[in-house]
């Protein structure tokens, strides 16, 4: 197929609830023709094309699973790979796969699956699907603060260098100098995978949604040691107010005092700002280090989370001085399995063909953009392709 | 009182256990002359000079409490007081305080001890207490490494510039360029505090000591997601061996595993690696940043224990490829509270009169160094004062 795709609009219909939409059930007048996996440490993401009989249009679909139970995700792609036999048999489909399951799980997909799995390098797939959503879908990159949650970002003139920090279980930070030259720069264990590995031992919390909610009710000066904590005032002198964060979970190691005191909400909030924090604070130093002024942010850590969002354009603000910017997506945890679907052959000749409907544009102007959550946590982006032809 | 000194050794005499130690037993022969305390967040560290009657001679004295248990410090004090006024009744003794508990509890401080209470800049104590155990304390400052964990260095002929990170509650980084010119740099919320409010929650540790008695039987790789746990394999293509640490504590979140499986030793080192490393890539990145290549780690974080260095030192080589070196101190905890006791009037005068006794060499060449934890651990450092007129 040649998937030449003049239009693309995000919806924002049906949310399919993680891990636990196990049906698919395609439209009659859709059926799937590409398929591509990311599997990191944590999640699992795949992005599918469905593509909308007797039309050039269809939509790239996007769903995530945990690594945990791959067999859920193999068993998703099984039904997908099916549904498109039955609507093209004969026609042999490859899956384009990266991240590290891409290795660790390549038997068990191939034998499963008896399809070609084709494996590409996770760095190169992350920066190929983040280009692919810069330049070419609109509305896809903000930026965020308190009073403007979802600022939208023209693509500038100029995108390269920046820098992408890409947190998911762990983190990793990339320089990018152009649509194809990159270098992993730098990296911090301490992502996702500490927050919820943490928050699930010290809350109870069953998922990250529950982390992230409960983080939204908590107080962290409940946990947390502030400088008026430690001062009584600020520490004017070096520029410390009061209210800065001295120690994270400062306030926690005392010997005569019941442990249960500690509310889940107050410890939810205070990780999350902690390791938010952190990866903003490695984030800046390492874009100082390299003259960068642009940094992504993106990975399936963030989930458009406002707390999230605001801590670390808060850091980047702070350390930078407002020298540098932090952007989102919002597509943020897609990135690799974008990428990895770009590297189908057709789709990566012609992926400067994907452009703004003006549906989207009508749709995005009455959306309420406070409520940044969901209009992030889309599952679906519209293309209207060129060349319908679904052979090559 | 002069306390030009001539002469100072360190005792590893007897261990007063942190905290526990409520009565002071000076031996007849020796009485106290001058105090300082340095009050953070959770410890408050006192030095008190002890002369030795009828000799030139007298020593430094080390002592820890928990901030949280402060009127013990004060009891402590006090008591000092007391033997100081029997031996000479009428003169006023004055005590010099830094860090941000002299401001918190300043008037409970003056109003129970009846005495002047002077107080000075936290960054400058540390920086005055630093420079003062680098130049005037030979066997002082090391490098550590596996197969030589107390490496000692001579104090360079170019001291300046340097680096401190001081690693409390809360780490400050602090960039030094001349005996009397430093700023603030930077900092971390994730320091001690953090350490010890995670594992006093999950570990039901009651000591720091205890937390790290638990690290060094653990295993992290029970409780941290790798490298080879995510790929099967190096990812070799960007330098990421198997053994890597992608995610601390990202093997802990899994919906269906009972959480009582993770061990409290795993824990304990997993998140004492986090810390660690974490200190050591951001002061790496604030080095590289300002062109410095010399490191002294400080504060009450590390207490010689190897594990810690190990790994601060393991962060500082691999980030900067070994072109910056990790310093340690023997009396790493105290800086401040050294840096608050120069600032007597006479002591600082006279500050560069501390030197090496040849007794403190034989002693130190015939120790097993080996065991840094118990050789750093000594709480006196001998001095021998020129002048012993105790007035001025």
């Amino acid at each position: 197929m040649t998937m030449n795709v003049v239009g693309a609009s995000i919806c924002d219909e049906e949310l399919i609830v993680q891990g636990e939409a196990r049906d698919i059930q395609l439209p009659n007048t859709e059926h799937v023709s590409q398929i591509s996996v990311d599997i990191g440490g944590s999640l699992a993401k795949v992005v599918y094309f469905s593509r909308r009989a007797g039309t050039k249009g269809g939509r790239l679909n996007f769903r995530k699973f945990e690594t945990e139970k791959i067999d859920d995700c193999i068993e998703f792609i099984r039904r997908l790979l099916e549904e498109s036999r039955a609507h093209r048999p004969g026609h042999e489909l490859v899956i384009k796969a990266t991240g590290g399951g891409a290795h660790l799980y390549y038997d068990r997909f191939r034998d499963t699956l008896g399809v070609n799995i084709e494996r590409e390098d996770e760095m190169d797939c992350l920066i190929t699907g983040l280009n692919f959503l810069i330049t070419e879908i609109p509305f896809e990159v903000f930026t965020y603060s308190e009073t403007d949650p979802m600022c939208f970002e023209e693509t500038p003139a100029d995108k390269f260098p920046y820098m992408l920090v890409n947190i998911g279980s762990g983190v990793s930070i990339l320089k990018v100098t152009s649509a194809t030259t990159f270098e992993r720069i730098s990296g911090t264990s301490l992502g996702g995978g500490t927050l919820w590995g943490l928050l699930s031992l010290l809350t109870g919390a069953k998922t990250f949604d529950e982390m992230l909610e409960a983080s939204q009710e908590g107080d962290n000066r409940n946990v947390d040691m502030l400088v008026g904590d430690i001062y009584g005032t600020d520490y004017s002198k070096i520029g410390l107010k009061s209210t800065t964060i001295a120690s994270s979970m400062g306030k926690v190691f005392k010997k005569n005092v019941d442990k249960r005191q500690f509310r889940p909400q107050d410890i939810s909030r205070s990780l999350l700002y902690m390791v938010s924090n952190n990866i903003g604070q490695i984030a800046y130093l390492n874009a100082q280090a390299h003259g960068l002024d642009r940094i992504y942010f993106g990975g399936c850590f963030i989930r458009g989370h406002p707390i999230t969002m605001n801590t670390l354009s808060y850091a980047i603000n702070f350390w930078s001085k407002g020298s540098i910017k932090a952007l989102f997506l919002r597509h943020e945890g897609y990135l690799g399995a974008v990428g990895a679907f770009m590297k189908h052959r057709s789709s990566r000749r012609n992926s400067r063909s994907f452009t703004l409907t003006e549906s989207l544009t009508q749709k995005l102007a009455a959306t309420e953009l406070t409520d940044v959550e969901s209009t992030i946590a889309q599952d679906t982006l519209d293309v209207d392709a060129v060349d319908a032809a679904d052979s090559d």
